[in-house]
């Protein structure tokens, strides 16, 4: 079987909604670079294929419940794009994949930013194409709303396709710099996009060679249908938040299926679930792990954590059921937790918890042995091509991923020893792209 | 007296238009990071303050005249604020300073990039404020022609004032990352910005540590009532493009006289004009290494060159005097050379020299002491605070800056031997700024 794709999640280093309360996390590294640098390097010797920066922009459970935002970590971090650039300087193969917003972005910059991180990388980037769905983020952009989905998602596909058209502005040999003739370039292998669309009208062409990937990789995660379709038509990986194995099987299957109507090849879209763990020796020692961080979890950064998917709770006992009126909430993300909260009546505090433990992620507690089992069975059940790792603590769970997972994981042939090629889409075996117009 | 500024303007690869067809050049070096990143560190050895530059959102000279265009080098090159964090992470007390439009940004972004860039470097964060002012840019962002001038400054000085709020939402001391309590931050340390005019409506906060300079540095180039307004009140630096140094005297005197009006500190702005320096141990060799520049402009280079100032003069014989009817051009970039070509008589390609020389900027040809005594005359005499270094060809005139310049500026005791600070605000002397709204 092929190997099991492996990324990185860096976000707020870590996963557990507590992680910087713990004896051994270091909170001002959220603001400093040489943090993520380390963790970027370490990641690389271990061959993971990337890291990966989820985004947003704004605070998003803004002053809600009362007193609860100064207790949420979620306050202070680094800008992606800055972040992974930097962090290209100091690395050599692992593929770096940071988050841009369709909604309220320009394409022409995202086009030029993520192809400048391509050639700075030597064919590592990746854009993770999201729409923004929270109201705080359209406050910071002039705006009184969030677009309706249905905008946001047909801005998004248009805004994907013009970026690819911007990366195909030169051909990979169009700079033919000769210095005898004087021409820096060959005219015919220099295309001008002049896109006329329903959102954007862009001319072009971009003033970048060819990124050495052809196109930057392109990552997405939408669930809903428009978000599939945009997926399985020009996405390269897919994130998803799947809580089990059958919900991941049958997304796997119909996102394959929707791209093979595409005419897509390489297996692509490349499937990866997000993953938290909490691994040790032993299965006690693992959920010890859990258990400790659990416990640092502060009830108002509990209740601002569940304001997003359950509105304000803090009115209520914690150890008590969550009131039957808090689940009519409309987003997707966390949705199978939520419904699981409600058919089991879990109390506020157990459903923070669940969340908590990986951002809405599911998580996995166990030996490398029962850790490994678990992926082998996604894997070679046509749920996942890999995994979109969320470390619960960084960079402790790490160092727990190259102590027992990694280990078990090469014992069995799932996964690489060695980098097997120079770019991104190289060492996951999905080709260059042809040019958008072929 | 004071010690001389120095930053290196990047951009290109070299400030003559010809330079990537000189012999000892790498065209392919434009769009390979590891050219900027060992000529960024060479300039950090020679303890300049910082390194700059200027950038555009599209191809300005677009397809005129006919066959031009694929002659011009200025098609390929990497984005500045992704190549800048990734030499942010290679180099530790040179400053960094990325340009970044007004007209085609949002505030939250570039607020947060550069406060990102800041936290990267340790704080040599600084953003070139740019109001856009060519047609082509406007195509490349859903907008038939760009904005009139009165509105583009009216919209840069509300965008700065949005950004500097944004800078402020959190004090220095704001996170607490108290363990013991589960409190991340102070929340009375922590500002809503909440700002609604005229062109942006920004709530705030930025998701963002204090930067390490509290704010990264204002760079501003407009030369304008308007833009002179602007950088009197909030830049720390101003280029300037004199070509005399009764302009930049009187440009001086009033930009300081406007300052002292806003109250500013610290002798800020700092003013720094361009130069490009062609130096050698004699004035012979300086001028023959201008020479064997100047003979490798393409006639269509040239053209494509002038097509912005003076508009299409491919029908006419190079040799021959510019005529009369192509004066007529508004924008304020490279005025003085327009009128001197008009007083002077000068033929195309006598002007097509003088701007290609320096792209627009003053240049300079001599020995060391030649030109350190221009230098030391400009700063002396009340018209420069230190130089925008223009340098012809990299990294080649940067060995030349230390081979020649720069021994004979320390010679004087105008320029440091170390640096004074860790921040570019610190080696520049000037102090943070006072959170916006005090």
């Amino acid at each position: 079987m092929s190997r099991i794709k492996l990324g990185l999640s860096m976000r707020y280093l870590g996963y557990h909604i507590a992680a910087w309360r713990h004896p051994d996390f270091d909170p001002g590294s959220l603001s400093r670079f040489e943090a993520y640098r380390d963790i970027a390097q370490k990641a690389e010797a271990e061959k993971l294929d990337m890291i990966f920066f989820a985004d947003g922009l704004a605070v998003r459970s803004e002053d809600k419940p009362a007193g609860s935002l100064s207790h949420d970590m979620r306050n202070a971090e680094l800008e992606p794009i800055t972040l992974l650039s930097a962090i290209a300087a100091v690395t050599s193969r692992i593929g770096l994949v940071a988050t841009a917003s369709t909604t309220y972005n320009e394409p022409y910059h995202v086009a030029r930013k993520y192809a400048s991180l391509d050639h700075i990388s030597g064919g590592r980037a990746g854009w993770n194409v999201v729409t923004s769905w929270s109201e705080q983020e359209a406050l910071n952009f002039s705006r009184i709303s969030n677009l309706p989905k249905d905008e946001r998602y047909d801005r998004a596909l248009e805004f994907v396709e013009v970026v690819r058209g911007l990366w195909d502005s030169f051909e990979e040999d169009a700079f033919t710099h000769d210095k005898t003739s004087g021409q820096f370039y060959d005219p015919d292998k220099r295309h001008v996009l002049d896109h006329k669309g329903k959102f954007f009208q862009v001319r072009g062409p971009l003033t970048s060679a060819r990124p050495p990937q052809g196109h930057p990789l392109i990552v997405q995660a939408g669930a809903s249908d428009q978000g599939r379709n945009i997926a399985a038509q020009y996405a390269d990986v897919v994130y998803t938040v799947s809580h089990s194995v059958e919900e991941a099987r049958e997304f796997y299957a119909d996102l394959k299926a929707r791209a093979a109507h595409f005419g897509r090849r390489d297996n692509a879209p490349l499937i990866m679930p997000a993953l938290a763990f909490y691994v040790g020796e032993t299965t006690a020692q693992a959920q010890a792990k859990l258990d400790e961080l659990q416990r640092l979890i502060d009830p108002l950064a509990g209740l601002a954590l569940l304001y997003t998917y359950v509105g304000d709770l803090s009115a209520y006992d914690i150890d008590k059921p969550i009131p039957e009126e808090h689940f009519a909430n409309g987003i997707s993300i966390g949705s199978s937790l939520i419904k699981r909260a409600r058919d089991e009546g879990l109390t506020i505090r157990q459903l923070y918890e669940l969340i908590g433990a990986g951002y809405t992620v599911r998580y996995v507690v166990g030996t490398a042995e029962e850790i490994v089992d678990d992926m082998q069975l996604w894997v070679e059940s046509g749920a996942a091509d890999g995994f979109n790792l969320c470390p619960p603590i960084l960079p402790h769970s790490l160092d727990d991923l190259s102590a027992f997972i990694l280990p078990e994981l090469r014992r069995r042939g799932l996964f690489r020893t060695e980098y097997e090629g120079r770019t991104l889409r190289e060492n996951l075996g999905l080709t260059s792209p042809l040019p958008s117009g072929a």
